[in-house]
């Protein structure tokens, strides 16, 4: 096989398997080649990867070591992402009455839903997270497709305890966005005590059940590091979370007038 | 910029957005390269993905015409893909008693779940759906992976109706696993009349719920052109449905003396 199939074979099995480390022996064995070989093989993958901002090749050296792809997305494409997001969520046609809109249509894109998750990778690659959380059902699409990029586990958290999920852990919290007392279970085989979270949402209003998810992964005194969501409604300015990233803020909703409004979180690097 | 990095960055971005048409000329003007250059990158390309079995690049010709990626896995990975899957969910840990086993770990296992749905994706390449259906909540990674590697949108049919759906239709069925009438709901707005759709979930017993899905999509006259399982329960033989893919079959669950059994699906090509 030459390099130019090497190279795009390699670009293909690591970026398939983002944040999974494969040793240099694997594909020498895979290609037939010597490690010097494929060694110059990576770096050609590595420095056209890094020119066109598509992802990152980490080699780490040592007995454990290998080389992996960690994903990235370019400042240019993130803020083509929220401008597209802005505009589709701005559709009047969304408007369902009391505060409520209607965003199942972009939270179930799966393409749409993995270049978000692309940017929580970039943002949370090196936060040391051993799982990403989220609650059922809408957010589950963005924490699949983020835990997919991270190569971490997925943990979801179910409104009610199920029997398929053994014994579980409950609590009750307040949500704002429903005006009431919710519940959320966890199963206990689910995740290891002492670990690290990462909470992936597709919405946050007053944060309720971002804290919700907070309190109950703190029963297994694991320690949320980080949360991103897809839209933050941008009232009330004070949550009760005080550390997030959302893609896209949600301004002020004028149901009477069917206007909605939208913009991009910029801050996000 | 050289061919073999040219090579690479095809394959990398086609293969980020399977069965997502591109034109050439797309790629003409990100490389700053002729048609003739990228028609014989794309050869390259197609000829080292087929060879060692890890997608197909097809070329539409015509004015709408372009260049996408079509997912594929080979029977060996589909074997070794179900033996890894039979090893793994034979753990007597599993074991919850009432016949549940745990599969949580497993169903929320992103890049386990991706493998499983490129299978998928395989098998109905060409069923010419316009949907992906589920049914909340732990075949949802896998139908979205499915939904990713089609390029078609999900849709997430609820257990209960919930506001942020807008308005919805619901049924009641008879779900033989917990042996009792279950309801399920689908907003009116996540599906068109007169289209087709392919069931993807975690787990089938009686097909219950299979077919309360399929229910519920004849609502808007949708039809199912196919079903994905990743687990079929062997017994009872006689499915409330007849036609669907599992990868795996669930055997004789002996609880006592924690034996459990499941074995590959070879039939599913």
């Amino acid at each position: 096989m030459k390099r130019t199939q090497r190279v795009g074979i390699l670009i293909k099995i690591l970026s398939d398997s983002p944040n999974k480390t494969f040793s240099l022996k694997y594909f020498c064995d895979l290609f037939g080649a010597a490690k010097s070989s494929i060694s110059e093989d990576l770096t050609a993958a590595r420095q056209v990867l890094a020119e066109m901002e598509l992802g990152i090749i980490e080699t780490t050296s040592g007995a454990s070591g290998g080389v992996k792809f960690v994903p990235y997305i370019s400042n240019e494409a993130i803020a083509e992402l929220q401008d597209e997001l802005c505009k589709k969520l701005s559709d009047p046609g969304r408007i369902l009455g009391g505060g409520f809109l209607y965003s199942s249509d972009l939270m179930f894109d799966s393409q749409l839903v993995k270049r978000v998750a692309t940017v929580f990778a970039r943002k949370f690659q090196n936060y040391g997270a051993d799982y990403i959380a989220t609650i059922e059902t809408k957010g589950i699409p963005v924490a699949v497709m983020t835990a997919y990029l991270l190569n971490i586990p997925l943990v979801v958290i179910r409104r009610e305890a199920k029997i398929s999920e053994g014994s579980t852990v409950s609590i009750n919290y307040f949500s704002g966005s429903y005006d009431r007392v919710q519940k959320m279970s966890i199963s206990k085989r689910a995740v290891a005590p002492g670990s690290k979270a990462i909470i992936i949402d597709d919405f946050m209003r007053g944060g309720g059940s971002v804290k919700g998810i907070s309190d109950i992964l703190s029963e297994f005194d694991i320690d949320v590091v980080g949360t991103g969501v897809v839209i933050a409604d941008a009232e009330p300015e004070k949550k009760k979370i005080s550390d997030f990233v959302p893609i896209v803020y949600m301004g002020e909703i004028d149901e009477a007038n069917r206007v909605l409004n939208f913009f991009p979180n910029c801050q996000i690097f």
